[in-house]
C-alpha cells in the first residue's frame, strides 16, 4: 500500500507521479500494490490512512511519501507517533549530522525548523538520506507476520535513492518470500507505433507459452515488458524472446534503464566518433539529453541552438539566401545546419533539427507539428527527413528530439554493422 | 472523496490525471477533499474501497472513475451492487438506446459484452454520457445527512462532460451549504531555501488573520499559498500579503501559474532586449527552458553549448591560454563565455554557466557541484558568481539552470526599476 501526503495532490495543484513511480518500483520488485491513498497535510488524517494502510498490508509493506520536510506543514512524523501511540525523541546523532551538514554550507546555527528534522516516532530506524537534509525512516510494524513501514520524503530524488538503496535492501532481507518472483524482461524501444508493433509482435509469438506483453508507450517510444511465472518461467521466456527477436531488432536500444541518449553516445565511443547538434525548434533539449548522461563529454562536443535566423548565418554558416528563398523550416536549411554544426565544431558526426513547434507559425504548407531533420558526416552523405507530429509544443518538441537523436544512432548501428 | 480504479495505476504503468482533474474540480466547487483513493480492477477490492470512501465522505460525496466500460475487467458496476447488497437490474430503456446508438454506427446488434452497459444496481439514476456508451450513475447513499455516489467513466473527455454537466448540477442541488469557498493567493518564489523564507514569514504575519500557509518546494524554488475561510476572509488575506510584500518582493516572480522562463522572457522584453546563452554543464537546459515558451523569439536569440573546450575557443573565442591557465571552470573562462555568447549571436544581455556537474570530474578546489555563472550587457558591468549545488547530476544541473535564469530576471528587473 502507498501512502502519498500533501494538500496540493487533494486540491489537484500537482499531478501524484511520486505514487506512480513507487508503485511501478513495488511491482517490479514483485510486490501487488493493493491500494494507493492520498490525503492532505493533517497529523489526524496521515494517522487515520496509516491505520487503514497497515490493516490492508498486512504481512507486507506500506510506503509513505512526503511530510518529512522541516516547515510546520510536514505532518508525517507526528501523524506517524500518533498512529503508532509511541513519543517522537530527538535523535542525537542525527542533529549533529544535520547541523553539520549546515555549517558545511555556511550556516553556523542549525534553524530551528530544521531541529524538527532530528525528530523520530521511537522504535524507527534512521534511513540516511545523501541528497537532502530529511532522512526515511522504517518501522517493524508486525513482526508476524512481518508487516513494515517506510515514510519517505516527497522529493522525487531522494525518495527514489531511498527506495532504490535501504528500502529494497530491507524488503529483500525481511520480506523474501513475495508472489512468485516473476521472470520478466523488459524491452524499449523507439521509432515504431504501439499498434504496428503490437500486431507484429502478436503474429509472431507463438501460442501456450503463457507469456505476458504489457506496453507502455510514451513520447520517447514504447517501453515492452515480456514476464512470466510459475513452472519453467524463464525457459518460456527465452522462448518468447528468440520468437520475437527478428521483429524488436530494428526498434530495440535496450532493456530496463536504457536511455535513446546513453545508446547513441555508446554506439558513436564504440566508432572513436565524436558527435556535435544544431537545434531550432528544440532549443537546447537534444544538448540537454545527451549532456545528461554522465562521461558524455569524450563523444558530445557541444551544440548551436541558432534559434534566430542571424544565429543560423553568423554561427552555422547556413546562406541568408537560402534562408531567404526556402524559409527556415526547410531541407536546404537543416542540410546546411548539419553541415555547419560538424565544421564549427569539429565533429566526426552531427544532427540538425528546425521545425514548427506551435502553438503559432504554421502555414498551410508547414502546419504545426512539420519538423525537418538531417545527419551529416560519419562518412555516409548528408541525409534529410521530414516529420509530421502530433501534440502541443512540448510534445512535438519531445518527439523532435527523440527522432534526432534516433537517426544518430541508426546510422552510427549502421556503420558498426558494415564494419 | 475521489475513488479511481485501474490495475494499469497500481502497477505504474499510468499516471492518476484523472484524479488529479476531480480533485480540482471538486475543489474549485469548495468541497474540501479528504483523501484519493486507488484500486484495481478487482470487484471485491472496489467495494471495500466504495465502504471506505462512504464512510469518509458521510455528508459529502464519493466520485469514482474507471471501472464502466463493456469489457470484463470493468467492475465497478458490480462492485457497487456488492457494497450496496442490491441487484444489479438490466435497465431496458438504456438498453434500448444502447442497441439505437450501435445501429446509428452500423451496427445491427448490439454485442454481447456491451449489453453489460446497461445494467444498473437498483437504486440508481443513469447520467446520459453524450459522447461515449457507458453511462455515469448517481447513488443516495445516506439521506440524512445527504451522502452521494457519482460513478463516472473513466475515459477523460467522459469524466469530464459528466462531471461538469448533471455531476455538478445534482450536488449544487442537493449539498448546496458547502464550506466557506476558500480565499487562496499562490506566490511562486526562487533564490530564498524554504526555511529561511519561512522563518521570516512567520516573524512578519501578524497573528490572529487565520490565514493558512503552505509551502511546495523543489528544485527550481518555493511555492506559496495563503489561504483563509470564513467571515471576512479576503480582507484577511490581503491584510496578510500585505504583511509579508517586503520579504517575499525580492524572490517572487509570479503567481500560480508563472515560470521563471517567462517570467525573464518578459522581463527582457518590456526593456526591448535580446537574451542569448553559453552553456556548458547544463547542455541546452537553459535553452530549452526558455524555448518551451511560445513567442520567445522576439527576445531569445539562441545558445552556444560549449561543451568541449575547442567550442569555447572557436565559438565564444574564450583564449586558449586562459582555459589552460584557469580551467574550464573559472571565473575568467565564465565570463568571456558570457562575452562571447553577447558578440556571437548580436544579443542585448547574455548569461554563462559552466560547472562541474559530477559524478566525476571533482577536484579538492573545484567540486562536484561548483558551478560559475556570468551575465553580460544590459549596460552594465559583466558580473559573475560561484555557487556549490547539492544533489546528484540531475539536480545540480536543474538548480543550475534555475540560478542562470534568476541572474538574468534580475538584471532585467534592476534596470526596469532603476528606469
Amino acid at each position: 500500500v502507498i501512502v502519498t501526503v500533501g494538500d496540493e495532490l487533494l486540491q489537484g495543484d500537482r499531478l501524484d507521479t511520486n505514487a506512480r513511480w513507487l508503485a511501478r518500483g513495488l511491482h517490479d520488485a514483485s510486490f501487488r500494490v493493493v491500494e494507493i491513498l492520498s490525503v492532505g497535510d493533517d497529523e489526524a488524517e496521515i494517522a487515520r490512512a496509516l491505520d487503514e494502510a497497515s490493516r490492508l498490508a498486512a504481512g507486507g509493506v506500506v510506503v509513505t511519501t512526503g511530510g518529512l520536510g522541516p516547515t510546520l506543514d510536514d505532518r508525517t512524523r507526528e501523524a506517524t507517533a500518533r498512529f503508532l501511540s509511541v513519543e517522537l525523541d530527538e535523535d542525537p546523532e542525527l542533529l549533529a549530522s544535520l547541523a553539520a551538514r549546515f555549517r558545511s554550507r555556511g550556516h553556523p546555527d542549525l534553524p530551528p525548523l530544521n531541529r524538527r528534522l532530528a525528530k523520530v516516532p521511537r522504535g524507527g530506524r534512521i534511513l540516511p538520506n545523501a541528497r537532502g537534509s530529511a532522512p526515511g525512516l522504517e518501522f517493524m510494524l508486525v513482526e508476524d507476520p512481518v508487516t513494515l513501514l517506510f515514510l519517505l520524503p516527497g522529493v522525487p530524488s531522494e525518495m527514489e535513492a531511498l527506495f532504490h538503496g535501504p528500502v529494497l535492501e530491507s524488503l529483500d532481507r525481511r520480506l523474501p518470500r513475495r508472489l512468485d518472483r516473476p521472470f520478466a524482461v523488459v524491452v524499449r524501444t523507439t521509432g515504431i507505433a504501439e499498434s504496428a508493433l503490437a500486431a507484429e509482435l502478436e503474429r509472431s509469438l507463438p501460442g501456450g507459452l503463457d507469456v505476458n506483453l504489457q506496453y507502455r508507450p510514451s513520447v520517447e517510444g514504447v517501453e515492452l515488458r515480456f514476464s512470466a511465472t510459475g513452472v519453467g518461467a524463464d525457459s518460456r521466456l527465452d522462448r518468447a524472446l528468440e520468437a520475437v527477436e527478428p521483429v524488436l531488432a530494428p526498434w530495440r536500444y535496450g532493456g530496463a534503464e536504457a536511455t535513446l541518449e546513453a545508446a547513441t553516445l555508446d554506439a558513436c565511443r564504440r566508432l572513436g566518433w565524436t558527435l556535435a547538434t544544431a537545434e531550432s525548434c528544440t532549443g537546447g533539449m537534444i544538448g540537454s539529453r545527451l549532456t545528461g548522461v554522465p562521461g558524455c563529454s569524450d563523444v558530445y562536443q557541444g551544440s548551436v541552438t541558432a534559434y534566430a535566423n542571424r544565429a543560423k548565418e553568423t554561427l552555422l554558416g547556413v546562406p541568408e539566401s537560402l534562408l531567404a528563398a526556402e524559409g527556415a523550416v526547410s531541407e536546404g536549411v537543416v542540410r546546411a545546419m548539419a553541415r555547419g554544426a560538424l565544421e564549427a565544431l569539429g565533429a566526426t558526426i552531427s544532427v540538425a533539427v528546425t521545425g514548427v513547434a506551435g502553438p503559432g507559425g504554421g502555414s498551410e504548407d508547414r502546419p504545426v507539428g512539420t519538423v525537418w531533420f538531417a545527419v551529416a558526416g560519419g562518412g555516409m552523405p548528408v541525409e534529410a527527413e521530414r516529420a509530421s507530429f502530433p501534440g502541443d509544443r512540448d510534445e512535438i518538441r519531445r518527439r523532435a528530439t527523440q527522432h534526432a537523436l534516433r537517426m544518430v544512432w541508426k546510422r552510427a548501428v549502421a556503420r558498426s554493422r558494415d564494419g
